[in-house]
């Protein structure tokens, strides 16, 4: 048994680069060891843990059933594991839920880059019909009929005229989702730790950049930060790219955004199925192999989608502990539930 | 300003008895400082964290939507806040969603005494169409995907044959749950320390017993007993009380059953809003002032109400700390969500 075993270390040491490390630092960043500062919003203790009340708590929804956690779930990878979320009366969303995790890394947020942050992020689902089916109004209503939350804006947002708005509460829950940042075995290696990665993770992280996976997936989340088109060189069965879904080109009505999706981060991928905008693939080495076909043209071979995949393991990080809150009870003044669904 | 306070105090201390806390411990008791020992099921820090992990994981539901904590959310109470659950499909359940916390201590679990403890009660909302609407068979299939969590049943029930079944998916659920625990003022009173309650909380205390209110919500839960009509004097109205629901009386088909229904237990009731098995009345003066009427024949006092609550607060309790579980990443097995309801 003893062969194999030297024959596969001895392949192994041969196939990663001398320099691996330098060569990924030009095109890969380590996660801080603090948490980053936000454009417009200075995270604070206070503004922190009201941002974690909120991002827990299904009151910010007209239902009552769903929370921000209820499709970015922090136990399971930050997302909902399902094709696109389920949300207010049952609707189904048009687009598979990104994670929470290292969120505040990306350029912008949403599949097609539409919010410019996660303060404008976290406006968007509370207000979808399909999502929490809210309004600014009827939350901030919620949440000033309960003491102990304008107690916590008040700690949160010192000094400002009116505390309790529909900005600060997107504001305090980007501060706690800075928070959500996820070192995972890839950054004790790019830190300088040579046993952090195995050998077939390292190969994998070699073929990553060799093939040119890193143009589009590179800097702190391992993409995130710019736009392609999915399908550079051939376009994905119609089932994962839908046809009526025009990604950016949504936003920006331009012609060559069409198709156009912000290029996935990869921290946690290998918990965060299923993959692509459609939700529509579940299997992470299927995932690789069509990246293989649609963005480079290549019909990868078995062995090279099982080191991509082993370097994409090396991403699965390990989240700060959270404790659940305890959130405010509600008043005579709450608003009550609406479970169902308008115009219905 | 001085003099009405002075009067209050002396009005407080007249009718607060001598020896109130010894009448009080010959109906109620203190919650133990420890977790509380269960029948065929011993409790250890294996199976707590295993029954933690399970409590929260929506891969429990067919759908991957719904876990145990969305009705029973640890942040709003250990209950729900609506007037009755919303499961699978956007469906509404039949009852109110009890609360989780001390729910160890209830005689029985259901509004109606259906499930002689929780690791029964844990089966119910599993297989129920309206809440979980999954299977022992597919339950077990998913857990048994996901080999981390094979390691924790493993771990959770050592020297048993079969470790990853249904039977024991429940008993870790209920050994999370013995944990849950809430340590009120009222307890601090009980335990010695007059200074835990205020005077207004005290005369409500020896209302609630003088009333008769403790003859049915006494004990270590303040309720949870044993079992009464709803309306032993005067029926309430049929929204409160739908005369299609006849509570245990579908589970005993004895005709004196008709329209009973255990005892509601009282702990945090101030969090666990909307009240009666029916989840009609969002108000908790309301809801003591129906339970005059319908049980004790009286129209209460708004003075003797408003004490009434005033001890009703002194029941809510602390919560010990519960970090949020990361839970297994699912596997190529794992099965898929369903989130169709069945027949439709």
């Amino acid at each position: 048994m003893a062969v194999p075993l030297l024959a596969a270390t001895a392949f192994a040491a041969d196939s990663i680069p001398a320099d691996l490390r330098e060569t990924a630092l030009a095109t890969f960043k380590a996660l801080p060891s603090t948490t980053p500062a936000v454009a417009n919003n200075p995270i604070t203790p206070e503004k922190i843990a009201l941002g974690k009340a909120l991002f827990f708590d299904p009151r910010v929804s007209a239902s009552g059933v769903v929370s921000c956690n209820s499709c970015h779930n922090l136990a399971t990878g930050g997302d909902d594991n399902l094709e696109t979320s389920i949300g207010h009366g049952w609707q189904k969303g048009p687009r598979n839920a990104p994670t929470v995790l290292n969120a505040i890394f990306n350029i912008t947020q949403f599949w097609d880059g539409r919010a410019e942050d996660l303060k404008a992020q976290a406006k968007g689902p509370v207000q979808a019909g399909v999502e929490m089916a809210n309004t600014p109004g009827q939350l901030v209503a919620t949440l000033k009929s309960m003491p102990q939350y304008v107690g916590w804006f008040n700690a949160a947002f010192p000094g400002e005229a009116d505390r309790v708005t529909f900005d600060n509460f997107a504001k305090a829950i980007e501060a706690f989702e800075a928070t959500l940042v996820t070192p995972a075995p890839f950054d004790a290696f790019l830190n300088g730790d040579d046993a952090a990665m195995t050998s077939e993770q390292k190969q994998g992280l070699t073929l990553f950049m060799d093939k040119g996976c890193s143009s589009c997936h590179g800097g702190t989340n391992v993409g995130g930060e710019g736009y392609h088109p999915f399908g550079v060189v051939k376009k994905p069965n119609a089932d994962i790219l839908p046809e009526k879904d025009k990604g950016r080109f949504a936003v920006t009505h331009a012609a060559e955004d069409s198709y156009v999706f912000r290029a996935a981060p990869l921290r946690n991928v290998a918990l965060t199925a299923p993959y692509f905008h459609s939700g529509k693939v579940r299997n992470l080495k299927q995932a690789v192999a069509i990246m293989g076909t649609t963005q480079l043209g290549e019909e990868l071979k078995e062995e090279e989608v099982d080191l991509l995949v082993a370097f994409l393991n090396s991403l699965t990080g390990k989240l700060p502990e959270v404790a659940y809150p305890v959130l405010p009870a509600e008043t005579a003044t709450t608003p009550r539930p609406v479970s169902q669904i308008l115009g219905k």
